[in-house]
């Protein structure tokens, strides 16, 4: 095991044990660097501050992200996609630590801040990543898939979050296929847009109610 | 003319300019007080700090927008992209205000971090709106169709405050068109045939919630 490695995911359990129990404004570097039994300047070494205890996550996803995008990828729409996908399975891999740190986050008006930023970050990568994937592409489409795609993502991982039970991958993956699907970069080629059209015939005299329920049957 | 709304304006300018001239972090409240002619308490009663002055537009302008779509539309997806066109068209105003404040941010990391929150209210408030004015809408729908508004919007505002040249606000519109069509809620998806027998044609991909608005809206 690598010996600079471990200490920093010890810290940051340490750090939300202490911020759950007894605030996030109240803990201090000192008392997080004792229950972590780490030095402070070994604190200091490995995160910048308090902050940064909460976000660790994200640093490491989204270096791994980039390392994963710069791979090459035959279909980089699906790349994006899949990019989501690994930063929700390392989420949905501990939910409860994941729940722990998005209470905290909920609590404190500068780590929600942070966190949108964040989640802003993610975007801009992918948005970056499709240019330099598709020279060409119209900016609007990378702009617009990239803020898609994490605008989904996030509504799934948030539900994860707030709910006890799971949220499955799967949930994620059907919203990323829709997303593609709407940008009509899907994998199967019976959905181009324009082809998908439903006709549907029915009484003037049915409810409105009735309509919806049928509809609603017939298109899930 | 409302003595105590002018002043505010004034003051946003002066405070512009001393932050092109000097830098944002050189100068003081102090400065922009006097430079505006109003003390520094008045300054403190206008704007809550120095960050604050950067970002009075986007407080007015989310108020009204507020406003806008609290007066009740027949189609909330057209509402939410009149909306972002309100906003486009303030800028597109006056550019060259808009240009200051543009190249101001940029440098100020803070002010780039408070930009991104910004952006996120609108999108947020694009989302909540959508799921009051579509009970039964899918969250996924309002999430993904805010977001999508939202970045399709900024992407084309920075066009127009990185180029000298004029982006007229068809640019925007051409856009937002294309992001309805995405969501299959165009203009031109309902249609009803004979009295006794409703034929309606609509994209797939349209939110069922929506269908059944429309549908609605067709039948009573």
């Amino acid at each position: 095991m690598h010996e600079s490695a471990e200490p920093r995911s010890v810290v940051v359990a340490a750090a939300l044990e202490l911020f759950q129990a007894q605030g996030y404004d109240q803990t201090s570097v000192e008392q997080i660097a004792r229950a972590a039994g780490v030095s402070r300047s070994t604190f200091f070494r490995q995160f910048g501050g308090k902050e940064d205890v909460v976000f660790a996550d994200h640093e490491v996803l989204l270096t791994e992200l980039r390392g994963f995008l710069a791979e090459g990828h035959d279909d980089p729409w699906a790349a994006v996609c899949e990019a989501s996908e690994r930063v929700y399975a390392h989420f949905a891999h501990d939910p409860e630590m994941a729940r722990q740190r998005y209470q905290i986050v909920r609590q404190v008006p500068a780590l929600r801040e942070r966190e949108i930023i964040t989640v802003f970050r993610y975007e801009r990568l992918f948005d970056e990543y499709l240019r330099s994937a598709l020279p060409g592409i119209d900016p609007l489409d990378a702009v617009g898939f990239a803020a898609l795609v994490t605008a989904v993502h996030n509504h799934v991982l948030r539900r994860l979050l707030r709910e006890t039970k799971k949220v499955p991958v799967s949930t994620l993956q059907t919203a990323l296929v829709d997303v593609r699907r709407r940008y009509g970069v899907g994998t199967d080629a019976v959905d181009s847009a324009s082809d998908d059209v439903v006709v549907a015939v029915f009484p003037r005299s049915m409810p409105v109610a009735e309509i919806t329920r049928r509809l609603g049957a017939e298109l899930r």
